[in-house]
C-alpha cells in the first residue's frame, strides 16, 4: 500500500498537471465542498472551488499555463496533514504583450475522507513590499 | 485535563496579548527552531523566528499594536493540528501622521512537542488587486 506521504505528494503532482491541461474539473475534485481557501487574488476568503470560475480563468490565457512546485514539505499525523512550498506558475494573459512568471507561497491543509486525501484548506500567496508602493512582490525567486 | 482544541486556542490567545504588549520573547518561544513561516513582508520564505528582529519591528510603532483573531478555525488529528483564521492588526509607525488598520490571512501549522503545541509553520498574507496597480489589497474585511 502507498504510505500516506507517497498519496500527498501524488495528490500535488496531479494538480500541477492540471493545471498544465487546464482541467479544471479535475483540479475542483480535490477540494472538500467546505474548503476554506486563501487565494492569490480578493476576497480574502472564499470557502469551495468553481470549476466554471477555474475554466474563465484558464479561459484568460493564450497557450498553457505552465506550473512547478518547489521545497513541498508534508506533515502527517492520522487522517490529518499540511503542506508547504513554493510554487511557480507562467502564462500569457489573452492579449497581452508578454507574459509573466511569478513564485508564490502554498499552504495545504489536508483531511483522508473516504481513503482520499482532500484539500480541507489552502492558502497562496505573495508578500508584499512595505514602503511607499505596497506592492506585491511579483519578482521574488526561491 | 484541558483539551487539544483548547489548547491550541489557548496559543493563539496568548500570541494576541503578546502582540498587544509587544513581547517579542514571548512570540518567539511559540516557533521551533526549523519552523518555516511565510510572511507579510518579504522574503517569499523565513526560517525561524528572531526575537531581535521582532523587537526592532515593535521599536518601529508609536505605542502598542492592536491585534485580533477572527474566525478561527482548528483541525487536529493526534500530535498535529493547523488553524487559519482572518487577523486584525494596527498600529502607528513612528513618524507617522496616521495610523494602519489590516485584515489579512493566517494559516498555522502546529506540533505537539514535548507535550507543548509548537508552531512549526506560519503563512499570513493579503491578497492583491490583479488590475494594473498588482498593489496589496489591504482595504479588505470580513
Amino acid at each position: 500500500m502507498t504510505s500516506d506521504d507517497t498519496q500527498i505528494r501524488d495528490v500535488v503532482t496531479a494538480r500541477v498537471s492540471a493545471m498544465r491541461t487546464g482541467d479544471a474539473a479535475g483540479l475542483v475534485s480535490g477540494y472538500a465542498p467546505d474548503a476554506v481557501t486563501f487565494d492569490l487574488a480578493p476576497p480574502l476568503r472564499n470557502v469551495g472551488a468553481s470549476a466554471t470560475k477555474l475554466r474563465n480563468w484558464f479561459a484568460g490565457f493564450d497557450g498553457p499555463v505552465d506550473y512547478e512546485v518547489r521545497d513541498l514539505d508534508v506533515s502527517i499525523s492520522g487522517d490529518l496533514a499540511f503542506t508547504h512550498s513554493l510554487n511557480r506558475m507562467s502564462a500569457i494573459p489573452h492579449g497581452a504583450p508578454t507574459g509573466f512568471e511569478l513564485w508564490f507561497r502554498s499552504t495545504l491543509g489536508l483531511r483522508k475522507l473516504d481513503g482520499s486525501w482532500t484539500i480541507v484548506h489552502e492558502h497562496n500567496s505573495t508578500p508584499f513590499y512595505m514602503d511607499g508602493s505596497l506592492r506585491a512582490a511579483l519578482d521574488l525567486k526561491p
